[in-house]
């Protein structure tokens, strides 16, 4: 039997690393580095850099691979994705059955806290389905971006005794404020969809990449705001070639 | 100007510590202890421990103090937890103005994550409005129990592009499921308030003293376990004088 080590990293920063990651990096016997296909080099960069600094068992080898790509002549989008999650499977299990033998520890790691809108241990389940070795998996959780949000704004993502909803931009902007919560987080929300609700009942706390170096905050009510959060957003992208933020609205009393 | 670091310390395994969050330790020139007050001597026990494992600074001092305790004849719950709010406050500034100078540094241990439920950062609102001395706050995000929970059931919170309410026993209770998500994660439930729902409707994912050594996990059709984790709830409780646990509910389709 196999073991998968699924180890939350963090959003940015490699001191999100906890004492449980660190050890469970140093149990594997490969590392799968994606080499990138996420469009985001830096993402690349930060496992390499954990592994840098946290990687002290000299038996440990990083396997660095390519990440399948979307296909985007795909035209339906649960068909693109699914395709797109058979070949991560497929690419996960080609290269366990190369790299490790029975017994064997692979570490993956993953943005953030596995928990929270990441699709990892969704193709583990795939993987399971295809694959002719057996494993476990063991889930290390890890800092996720909301944290690192609410962390850099010095506040909690509950008022006393409120919900919080957790979000996509997506749902925002079709289905509004949820009326059963007086707080929503937002996540991969590609574009701004704070814009869409009645921009005096809100206060936003917004971040981008939250944990680098370059990381950028702002915060106050939606309409004094929106528009210079949309202008950080427009130049850090950019300047950058990519970006990656989240937000939390409070409804205003 | 003082400097209060805000630590997450994780939900009960000291491993959960991020390299920030024991860098931030060592920062310190003190680390306020409370003795207890929580009713559980355990949650002492563990910033203790994490003291003994991580904090390598011989200059930072271990301050051990009484938590006051809530007036429990005071007959309004928002007094209550004002007042008691405010008495902390008053000890916190009495314990700083006591222990360190202009400019010195003190850690406070927050259990899981700052952002989640926890009363810290609202009462250093209270102490700002109240100390002689200035102070700068800076809060290091910590695994909060929604995750370990995710990590022990080795699944993710939300659904593919789905929402996740994060709410109280007590909301459960009074408003049921929330009709704008799939999953919803209950923190703070004193009783069982999943037993309200219908319960052939939902999944549950269940966790008590997630992180610790005992640990208890339990999943399934709620309709099929509630009765189980009831009971475990109860000789778990009866065996250590106290429980803290968190469940995921999700809609079965
Ligand atoms: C695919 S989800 C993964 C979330 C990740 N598992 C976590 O725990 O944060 C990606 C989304 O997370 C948010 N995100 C991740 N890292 C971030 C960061 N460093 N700064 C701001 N937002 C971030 C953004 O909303 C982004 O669209
Ligand atoms: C006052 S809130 C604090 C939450 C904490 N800040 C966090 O990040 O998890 C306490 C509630 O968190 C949940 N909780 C905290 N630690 C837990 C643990 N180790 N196992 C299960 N539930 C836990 C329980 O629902 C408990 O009622």
């Amino acid at each position: 039997m196999r073991t998968l080590l699924v180890i939350g990293i963090g959003t940015g920063n490699p001191e999100h690393m906890t004492v449980q990651a660190i050890n469970a990096l140093n149990r594997a016997d490969i590392v799968l580095i994606p080499r990138k296909g996420e469009g985001k080099e830096a993402l690349a960069d930060l496992r390499r850099e954990i592994c840098r600094r946290y990687l002290a068992n000299a038996g440990t080898r990083l396997v660095a691979f390519d990440l399948p790509e979307r296909d985007e002549a795909e035209p339906s989008y649960a068909r693109r994705v699914a395709d797109w999650h058979a070949a991560i499977a497929r690419t996960y299990r080609d290269l366990i059955a190369r790299h490790t033998g029975e017994g064997g520890t692979v570490a993956l790691l993953v943005w953030g806290d596995p928990s929270l809108y990441d699709s990892t241990l969704r193709i583990l389940d795939r993987l399971e389905d295809m694959a002719d070795f057996a494993f476990r998996r063991e889930v290390i959780p890890g800092i996720a971006s909301i944290q690192a949000l609410a962390a850099s704004h010095a506040m909690a993502l509950n008022t006393v005794g409120g919900a919080v909803q957790l979000t996509t931009g997506r749902r925002l902007r079709q289905e509004g404020f949820p009326d059963n919560a007086d707080s929503a987080v937002v996540l991969l929300d590609g574009e701004t969809a704070f814009e869409t609700l009645p921009q005096a009942d809100y206060d936003i706390f917004w971040g981008a990449y939250l944990g680098a170096p370059d990381e950028i905050t702002l915060a106050g009510p939606l309409h004094q705001v929106a528009g210079r959060i949309v202008e950080a957003r427009l130049a850090a992208r950019q300047r950058k070639g990519w970006i990656m933020d989240t937000y939390l609205l409070r409804r205003r009393r």
